[in-house]
Order: C-alpha cells, then sequence, then structure tokens
C-alpha cells in the first residue's frame, strides 16, 4: 500500500520527543510513519525537504477572527474608547457577509504564519465566520460571543440567558464536527462584567457535554476583579472555583490580573491559559506567564484580535512571550524557548483538549505540519534550530502548511484560495464597514 | 533633461510631511522631486508603485555586525554567561573573513528589513566589517570595540588608550567616506567598565573633528551606575556630563538605568539615546523611552546583534517598541505610532548625525526609500496604513529598497549579491567559528 505523501529529508522537530533527521508519511490525514529513514512503501506524493525543518502546526488560542476587518481601529487609544467607541461600533456595523470575508482574511493570515488550529472566542455571525474558516481550510473552535448581564451592551447584544444559550445550541447542532471535522464548537463567555452565573454554570456544562472547552476572557484589568468583589464578593478566578467553573473545560483568557493564589488554584484545577502577549502589553498588563508555567499551568498562546495585536502571528507571539517574561523577571533564563515552542504547539492543542488530535509529532496524530525553510538572513546563521524556531522565526520562512494531510500553503503560495482577491475584497469591506460605524480613524 | 528614476502613483510618506498619493524622482542619487504629480521631465527609469507605500528607508542606531555569525549562541542564559562565556569566546575566535562574511549577511538583513543606514558599535576586524558592508551597499558608520581599562577583557584586548586611539585614527583615515560616501568612521566606547575617562574624552573629540557621533553603550546595568560610583563617584550618565562627553556627538546606547535627573540631563544636552527595545527585554532591562521622548530627547531604534535579540529588524523594533512602553506605563496611549515612525528614521538619522541626508522624503537629500507593498494578511485591511507602519509592517511587506539612488532590492530580490550564496557561506562559516571558539550550544 503507498502512503500518500512522504516529506524529508529534514530536521523533524517533534516537540514531544527530540529533534532529528528524517522522514514523516501521512496517509488518509494520519502521520503514518515517523523516523530517521522512510518507509519501504511506495508514495504517492513526495516533498523534498532537504535543508528544511518539519514542525507541528501552531496553535492559536484565542483569534477574534471577526475582528480581522478592524485592524488598526483602535491604535493608541485607552481602553474604555477602545471598547465602546471602536470595536463596539465597528461588531455591530459587521453583517454576515463581512463576517465571512474577516474570518477568511484571517485564516490565511494564520496559515502564512503556520497555524492551522484557532479558537475563535466568539463573534455575531458565527455561520459567516464558519463559512469563512472552511474555505481556507484550518480547524477552529467556533464561538459566539455571549452576554446576558451587566452595563453597556449593544443594544442587539441584550439577550436572556435562555436565549443565549439556545442560539449557541442551534450552533453547535449546525457546525460541530463540520468542515470534515475540523470545525468544532465551543460556548463562550464575554467577560465577568457581561455574564451571570448561571450563564457561566450552563455554559461550561454544555460544552462539557459536547466535549469541547468553553472559552472566556479572564480577570483582564483590575477593575473586573474589583467588580468581581463588588458584585460577587471574591476575584474573578476564585468565583469561577466557587461555581465550579474553573478545570481543563475553561480556557481562561488572559488571566493578566492573577494573584499567587489564584496560580495555585489554575493550576491545581488544570485550567488552562491562553496568554496573549502583544494585546496584553498593548492594552490590558503583563500577566505574570513564567511564574504559571512554573506553577504547573498550561499554557497556549493566542493572538487576540486584530485591533488589539496588530499582528495575528503565533510566531510572533511566541518571540514576544519569551523575551518579554525574561523583562519582567529580569531573568534571561525565563521561559526558555524549549517552553515557548510547547506552548505554540502542544501546550496549545492541550489548552483546547485537542492534544490527542494535532499539536506535535506523533504517530497516529493528524497531519498539521509546517515546512520551515531557514535560508533566510533572519534565521540561517542560528546557532540551535531549535531555539531559533522560538527566537528568529518569521512568517517568511513559513514554506508549505499541511492540515490534515492537505497541504494550505504550498511553496509559499496558498492552494485554496486567490489570495489578492480575497484580500482586496477585505480592504473594501473594512473601509465599507468602518463608514457604516462612523468610524473615521 | 530626465530624471534617473520616477516612482509613483504611490502613498508617500515624508514622516517630517502630512502623507500624499504622489510621485518621487530622483537623479544622481538625489530626490529632485516630490509632490502629487509627476514633473514634466522624461524619465530613465519608471517604478510602477500603484497601490504601494514610499517612506524613507529606515535607520538602524545600533547594529552588532560582526555579531551576525553569533545569533542563538547565547539564549535563555544569564548576562554574565552571555559576555563571558560566550561573546567574548566568540568574538575572540571571528577573523576578518568571518567578519566580512558577518557584515554582509547583517547588511543583507537590514535591506530585507527596509534599512539603509547602521550604526556599528564595533568589531575588532574593522577592514572586514567595511568590506562586508560594502559589498552590500547600505550606509554604515563603522565602529571598532575599544577597551583600555577594567577586569575581564580577554588577552587580544589588552591595549593602552594611545593604542586604541591610534588604531581607530587609521581605519578614520582607511574607510571614512569610504564607498561613494556611503561609509563613515565612527569612533566607539564599549562601555564604562572598560573604558578610562581619557579614552572617553578623547573619543568624542576625536569622532567632533571627524563630524561624526561616538557610539557608546551607557547606562546598560544596574552594576554599571553601581561601579561608576564607587570608581568616578557618580552615576555613568552624570559622570560623562562631568567629562564634558554627553552631546549630540555622543550616542548613548541603551540608557537603561536612568533617573528623572539624568532624562532631564539627556535631554539639555541634546544627548541622542539608541533604543533597543528586543536586547532590552532579554537581557537588560526595559528603559523609560516614553518619558525620554516626552523630556525632549532625540530617540532611534535599534537591533543590537544578533545573539541579543534575535531578529535584526527596525520593522520589529517597532512594533515592539511602541507596545513595550505602552505595557511599561500602563496607558496604550503612550509612544504613538507615528512618534515610532519617527524613531526609525528622522529621529534616528538625526540621532547618528545625518538628518540633513537621509531619514526622511524632502526635496535635496539622498534616496533612501523603502516601496511597501501593503497586499498582505498582515497589513491589507489596517484602518491607517501610516499607523500600521509601526503596529502591522513586517519584513514581507518591503518591495523594493532604494540607498543612494540605487536599488539594492528590487522586487522582492537582491540586486548585487548571491543571498542564498552568501547565507550558505555565513551558515558554514558560523558553524566553523562556534568549532574554534569551542561553543556548542
Amino acid at each position: 500500500m503507498p502512503v500518500d505523501l512522504r516529506i524529508g529529508p529534514a530536521l523533524v522537530v517533534p516537540v514531544t520527543a527530540a529533534p532529528f533527521e528524517g522522514w514523516v508519511e501521512v496517509t488518509g490525514g494520519e502521520l503514518v510513519h515517523v523516523g530517521p529513514e522512510p518507509s519501504a512503501a511506495p508514495a504517492t506524493e513526495t516533498y523534498d525537504a532537504s535543508g528544511r525543518m518539519v514542525i507541528p502546526a501552531f496553535v492559536n488560542t484565542h483569534c477574534h477572527t471577526s475582528q480581522q476587518l478592524g485592524r488598526g481601529l483602535a491604535d493608541d487609544v485607552g481602553l474604555l474608547t477602545w471598547l465602546h467607541e471602536r470595536i463596539w461600533p465597528y461588531e455591530t456595523a459587521l453583517d454576515e457577509a463581512d463576517s465571512e470575508i474577516s474570518a477568511l482574511a484571517c485564516a490565511i493570515e494564520q496559515i502564512r504564519n503556520g497555524c492551522t488550529l484557532i479558537a475563535d472566542p466568539g463573534g455575531r455571525h458565527v455561520d459567516g465566520m464558519a463559512r469563512g474558516i472552511a474555505t481556507a481550510g484550518i480547524r477552529a473552535l467556533l464561538g459566539r460571543s455571549t452576554m446576558d448581564d451587566g452595563e453597556g451592551r449593544p443594544p442587539v447584544d441584550q439577550e436572556t440567558t435562555a436565549q443565549a444559550l439556545d442560539r449557541q445550541d442551534e450552533l453547535a447542532a449546525r457546525w460541530h464536527g463540520g468542515a470534515g471535522g475540523r470545525l468544532s464548537f465551543s460556548y463562550t463567555l464575554r467577560t465577568l462584567f457581561n455574564c451571570s452565573d448561571d450563564l457561566i454554570t450552563a455554559t461550561v456544562e454544555r460544552a462539557r457535554a459536547l466535549g469541547t472547552v468553553a472559552q472566556m476572557h479572564v480577570a483582564e484589568i483590575p477593575e473586573e476583579n474589583a467588580y468581581a468583589r463588588a458584585t460577587r464578593g471574591t476575584s474573578t478566578v476564585r468565583h469561577l472555583d466557587r461555581l465550579g467553573a474553573l478545570g481543563p473545560g475553561l480556557l481562561a483568557v488572559h488571566a493578566t490580573w492573577v494573584d499567587d493564589e489564584e496560580i495555585e488554584l489554575l493550576a491545581a484545577r488544570r485550567c488552562p491559559v491562553s496568554h496573549n502577549a502583544a494585546s496584553n502589553l498593548k492594552i490590558l498588563g503583563t500577566p505574570r506567564i513564567a511564574d504559571m508555567v512554573d506553577a504547573g499551568v498550561v499554557v497556549g498562546l493566542g493572538t487576540d484580535g486584530a485591533p488589539s495585536n496588530n499582528r495575528m502571528s503565533v510566531i510572533d507571539e511566541m518571540w514576544l512571550a519569551s523575551i518579554v517574561q525574561k523583562g519582567l523577571r529580569r531573568d534571561p533564563t525565563a521561559l526558555p524557548a524549549e517552553q515557548v515552542l510547547r506552548m505554540a504547539t502542544i501546550d496549545g492543542a492541550r489548552a483546547l483538549g485537542m492534544d490527542s488530535v494535532v499539536g506535535s509529532i506523533e504517530l497516529g496524530k493528524r497531519a498539521d505540519l509546517v515546512v520551515i525553510d531557514p535560508r533566510t538572513p533572519n534565521f540561517a546563521t542560528a546557532a540551535d534550530p531549535v531555539s531559533a524556531l522560538v527566537t528568529a522565526l518569521k512568517s517568511e520562512n513559513v514554506e508549505s502548511v499541511l492540515c490534515d494531510g492537505e497541504w494550505l500553503l504550498r511553496d509559499h503560495r496558498l492552494t485554496r484560495v486567490d489570495e489578492l482577491a480575497v484580500l482586496a475584497e477585505a480592504t473594501a469591506r473594512a473601509a465599507t464597514v468602518r463608514e457604516r460605524a462612523g468610524l473615521r480613524p
């Protein structure tokens, strides 16, 4: 029996095992051979990877696909202006067709940055988002932005707890397992400011029943903890624990403002954290990620959305997370490259409950791989190619990307879509959305 | 009379004036026309820049070209290990031919990141460095790494004050004004740990006489200020001021650990600062750059060297400096994009005493320009293209680079050198240097 695809000879970096010079083979989208020599089987397709590296595709644990048309809408403004005067008007103006192009353009940026699995914390037009992502071909945990409580919500977001849950059930029925299994539905919670305890409890339960994680922005700003104390009598993380929500089934996004005891709590409950270094620096503050990792918390990396980063690249997030945590601790040994590489791959997959499917190069896992060309001025002379994946890699090194055994990028070209045509439409729609929202930066 | 080169129609961002849709024309390497319409003259060459942006080339105010072969040599280790066990053995093992390839590979990375002017704080083999840079075609302030004092210097670096100065005079005579005026010589000082007061005073005088700036690593770590107090009775910046060294003729590199009074002193003496955001986070600590800018200090951006960054890109430094200062102040309005863009262009040129030559698009200046292609997923949808130059730009957007009226990069291809051949030689030499230095990371 021939294998579908043989890639090699390359420096293979499985992440969960030591790097080696060798081969990776794929059949039916599954990794069927990983080793220093190719198997004896003939191959339907061979990819000559001489001088290249083969790594697991990156995982982006926090990726607002519906904000892709809002890049640069909120540069150099404070948090309240950012949210109330820019993001909410933008999100309200976005229609379903816009959301589809927004998600597609975002997915293209993910592919070009070697990422094939994202967790989307939710938009308004999930059908559009799902279609955009399915067109691009990457994996996603889809979400619907959910709020049932609190002040300041746009009128269109005013709904009851039951409505918020019903609409998500409907979307889960429609999209969970879609696009040949590459799409999952993930119940989401915006923040404690806008979610009732009933919604939190029911959301985590429903995600558990569906076999996915729930996503929630947690302890983003000091004011959130103050609000939690005023309305619930304790901080966000402690309150979530009291509700029984803290666990492997809840992805705590940001966790910017947590104290030592809360870090211990996240570790003890095996509650994963999504770290978004750029967005944190730009708006929220910098969380103690190195301390969380030392405490045993599973941490993945995320880009957040285009208006808050503004680069939607896990590659840039690796470099940034690495040096920012060294700076925060004033210790160049903090968060070493090997750890950051795990955060961008297997730990990201674990945070999304998908580490048995992707996140490393192991027999039996799905074939989500990136072929890296190190022959660029930023990378070629690096002493340790594995460390350089974190410290020196850039999107220009991403030569080819495989998702579920299918090439989404091959020799720097997207295989499924006309990239320039999509970007031209995205650019035009972004301008129209700004116009409709009355936003002229 | 025909013009040599006409570029347009593009969004032209002069930096020192408002952006406009129009044309830029070059004759004899000089900007001879800048405006919304092309001139009436015929053009020998026309560059169709429809849908593109034209910006001044970036300035890298701190770029150790001789460390390019040492990328990744010192990841995830403390400062003393970094310097004594990795960098000094590496630098000692580097020969002149290595230095030439190191500088050439570094210059290639600069070109691909839109940078045509660097300040090199100095290596051991200046002739090799100069040849490498001249081959690539960019501008540089060359320097020789100079130490005449203090503990721990490698034996080969043990020289007297007179020797240190004589060797620099010789190099200045050989290289200042070389490569058709693209090379200048710049007297350098390593740090206060390793430079006597006589050397500092004489160096600044000689740089002034030559019409260039002197470069010095200043107040890098708290221990340096403690050493300054122990040996000179006051902190580094205050001591330099007492010596009469602080002024437009001294580039203070890093200035990581300075207090309010020292910031005022830097501003009052018009002493420019080179800010290296990535290297600072990785090793030194983060300086209060937004506070310096508010106080009136001229700040340029720098990459430092490949072992301490590890990306040698002013583009990445812009993004990083912007979000790190916002994070440091916990204020998203700190260091707005327009300011960061100035730091990467005109203020960088000013810091190197070259703002009458390059750093902006103005009639009569030399033609150091970058053509930006915004049609990539990271940039296309941005609300404000000028802000996006700081927040979203990546090296893949650098389509073409002009230096002194000559294309060094044209349609993503280097014009002067066989890039892959140079990188292959650099990779091989990097391995040999590590071998000679006994370094096996």
